[in-house]
């Protein structure tokens, strides 16, 4: 056995021990907000030491950089899952519009919201967390694109996918205080027919 | 001179402090968040001592209803005022999407997602503001309902109206932390078209 490789077990373990870390971040943000997640609540959260907890995040602001790439991570992992889910034909649309907005109703949609609004009134959070965003909105707008099987090329069509991804944030932030899921069925069926009555000379043919 | 007459002028003062404080809060809240918003910080926005603001204003929590009360009112303001300066005809669609818009976009806005987000950890808050940000809903669609002159009974067209409002809901979330009033001009120009096209049998006649 090599020293390399006698170092790998531990090094495993710090590795999950850092990714327990990083969820349990997320998990206390969606939950307790920003200002109730310190280090010491995810660590007891974790089950992780706050000497190990500290280990990894000597400061709550490294805590904080490190979740929010990981909610980052989390939610565009969200969004290449849903791909081998999808129906084709008849419904395509409107499976295609509930997962884009399932992507702002969980869990990691909460905790990004909290690191958000927290970010507008604090400049160096604001730096952090502006091109993560940027990033995601990215990805959210791509997966958009080749779910709905469109051309951008087509006018209209970049911007009524744009209105679908802010409608979906929309309906995120409606779910914040309380259950909206059953007014939110409604609306997603009607724009998906909407979509499906614009869209149809922005479609790319069926590959 | 009454006695009643003799203390209209100290009531008129008095309600004048108290709107200033309510008015200060809300831009507090908008700017410095949820967590930087106390009787305080308020007091000393609004030009009032903070002995006044305590007579007014107790605890923070009292400051707080009031000013979620305040903001509400505020934003059902900014609704009815916007009606008069809509055009006719060609164009007024737009106009109206861009007035729905508008209600997320500004400092009220920023104020009442500091308030929701805040709620989302503080179950005593939650209680008071989610009945206010059902008013506000329920007003804002009324409003949408009015001002695109459509008939609600005609199936999917409730839906389309709700979407619209989350749609701009989640634009006013992505103007939170950068300035997105170029890529909302074309969102709203073309949300407005597919509005045209897929609101028409549910369009009442023009009284």
């Amino acid at each position: 056995m090599t020293a390399t490789a006698a170092r790998r077990p531990q090094q495993d373990r710090s590795r999950a021990t850092r990714r327990r870390l990083l969820e349990a971040a997320v998990d206390s943000l969606a939950e307790h907000g920003w200002t109730g997640t310190t280090v010491s609540v995810v660590a007891e959260r974790a089950g992780v030491s706050r000497g190990a907890a500290q280990h990894h995040f000597p400061t709550r602001e490294d805590l904080v950089t490190a979740a929010v790439s990981h909610v980052t991570d989390a939610r565009i992992s969200e969004i290449q899952e849903q791909i081998t889910k999808l129906p084709r034909g008849k419904g395509r649309t409107e499976g295609v519009v509930d997962i884009l907005v399932r992507l702002y109703t969980g869990t990691v949609f909460r905790a990004a919201l909290q690191l958000w609004v927290a970010a507008s009134s604090d400049e160096a959070l604001r730096e952090q967390v502006v091109p993560v965003e940027a990033r995601v909105g990215r990805e959210a707008h791509r997966l958009a694109v080749e779910l709905l099987g469109v051309d951008e090329s087509v006018p209209g069509v970049r911007e009524t996918v744009q209105a679908t991804l802010d409608m979906a944030r929309g309906l995120g932030l409606a779910n914040v205080l309380t259950d909206d899921s059953r007014r939110r069925r409604g609306i997603v069926r009607q724009w998906a027919r909407t979509l499906d009555a614009v869209l149809e000379e922005g479609r790319r043919p069926e590959s």
